[in-house]
């Protein structure tokens, strides 16, 4: 017989949650849920859930209750209210949003009595119970070791990065930052490369072939930006210039927008003409935190 | 003993044309250089390359004649002059610039009697004569089949795309636009992390994860564009749109520039706008297309 298992609470049930819920279930958890839509809890229910009438009721049937909805206005509507049945318990919050509604949300449930961790999922609802999954958590670190065999049921990789509440909706932007613009960059490319008449089934490999320097290119930086030197080993951010230059021409030329180096071209320019054009690329981080307002 | 390999003329010896030169010299060919700053042949004559004193002499010196500047206007300044010598010679463009500057130089020199291949280097140039050193050709498949065992010399992999002379610099340009995009989002991001007082060297292994789901959203993105649908099977950019706004609201709320999704949202907003807010990313590339002036 296996010990019993902790009881999770699970509000919010889009896809991200309906897949965290799932995960509990599917490891032995029991799982209270609760969804402003009651219908999403179906599938759920038909493996085992307990669906609750109420946030309220939800939150009361364990020590943990994770909240993942769309941002922070929407877990503020529900946690709020129920502020008084969450008091000695701990709530994790894997909503999405700035760094400072984190901070804000930590503060408030100090107040209330509330244990406190926010959360980031890293990772495709997909991965949620398999071994490719990545949750980052910040908040106390007592918190996190207390739950940490229970968060274990989502699988993959767990990181507490730190006390600061903000922190892991810091990395969370970040690099959600990375792969967005990345995926934007790609969604231009094969349009000025179907522009051209480039197959996009013909393209793709060499696609994944560029963004296999990326990896190396990001140890690169770090280096640079914590040595505070950024010179130009494989490439100027005079001659990458010149290069976005070409790209937008070429864009342009067919009638099209120029992309997201369009809107980095004058900063890239901006760094050349401040005297950096010899540095690299990476100099441009520089320039975007010294040219805060 | 060996055969005695084919001479090559490299015009240009910036750091590509110097790794270029380098790598015949290592792999013995007789190499014939020229460049505009005489002094920047210096280490590659020590090495037992040939300094010619004129674009004319260099060309005269063998029947393949590499050309890899700063642009096309550059490499117009030098080839256009010597058309008479480079007549019954294989020119190979490796400049980069846009695919119509390639299709203007191969119709020049079809006029001139020049058999002519464009090229694009897609790798760093410590890559050359290396396994990592990654080539493409567009021009007459026979002129390449003919100096592909010379080309060789230069290590890695080498394709051959097509008749089309602009085709290379369509790739060149499409992958240019990938690499440099994510270079400037990672630039972004870095500038976003520090300002939450993440450090650079903490931030950079969940970075090279995140870019580690781009592959498959790769193969993803090109089976939906010759689909032509665009199901959101992970997220749809209605919510990409929605982490947009987190994106640009930390980063405006630390007085900094938005970054390169600063340009991206207002598009993916029109996607949504058009209706096709429940597709994922890939619209995008369709909306470039279809919105072209």
């Amino acid at each position: 017989m296996t010990a019993q298992k902790s009881p999770v609470t699970v509000l919010g049930l889009g896809p991200m949650g309906q897949a965290i819920a799932a995960a509990f279930l599917a490891s032995g958890h029991p799982t209270t849920v609760w969804n402003r839509t009651a219908s999403k809890a179906d599938a759920l229910v038909a493996k085992g859930a307990v669906l609750a009438a109420s946030p309220s009721d939800a939150a009361a049937a364990g020590p943990l209750v994770i909240v993942c909805v769309l941002d922070y206005d929407a877990s503020d509507a529900i946690l709020l209210p129920i502020a008084d049945v969450l008091k000695g318990r701990t709530l994790i919050n894997l909503t999405a949003d700035t760094p400072a509604r984190s901070r804000t949300a930590a503060a408030w449930a100090a107040e209330h009595g509330i244990d406190y961790l926010d959360g980031a999922v890293m990772s495709p609802t997909f991965t949620i119970g398999t071994s490719a999954a990545v949750l980052l958590y910040s908040g106390p670190e007592e918190s996190y070791r207390a739950h940490a065999e229970t968060l274990s049921a989502l699988g993959g990789s767990h990181t507490h990065l730190g006390a600061d509440p903000g922190r892991a909706a810091g990395f969370d932007l970040a690099l959600l930052n990375i792969f967005w613009t990345s995926m934007s960059g790609l969604a231009h490319s094969f349009a000025l490369a179907e522009a051209e008449g480039i197959d996009a089934a013909d393209f793709a490999p060499f696609a994944q072939g560029i963004i296999g320097l990326l990896p190396e290119s990001i140890t690169d930086m770090a280096e640079k930006l914590n040595r505070g030197e950024f010179p130009a080993d494989v490439s100027s951010i005079a001659s990458n210039v010149a290069t976005m230059d070409h790209i937008i021409h070429a864009a342009e030329s067919r009638g099209m927008d120029p992309g997201p180096l369009g809107s980095v071209r004058p900063l890239a320019q901006a760094v050349v003409e401040a005297g950096h054009g010899g540095d690299d690329i990476t100099r441009l981080t520089r320039h975007y935190l010294d040219n805060r307002s």
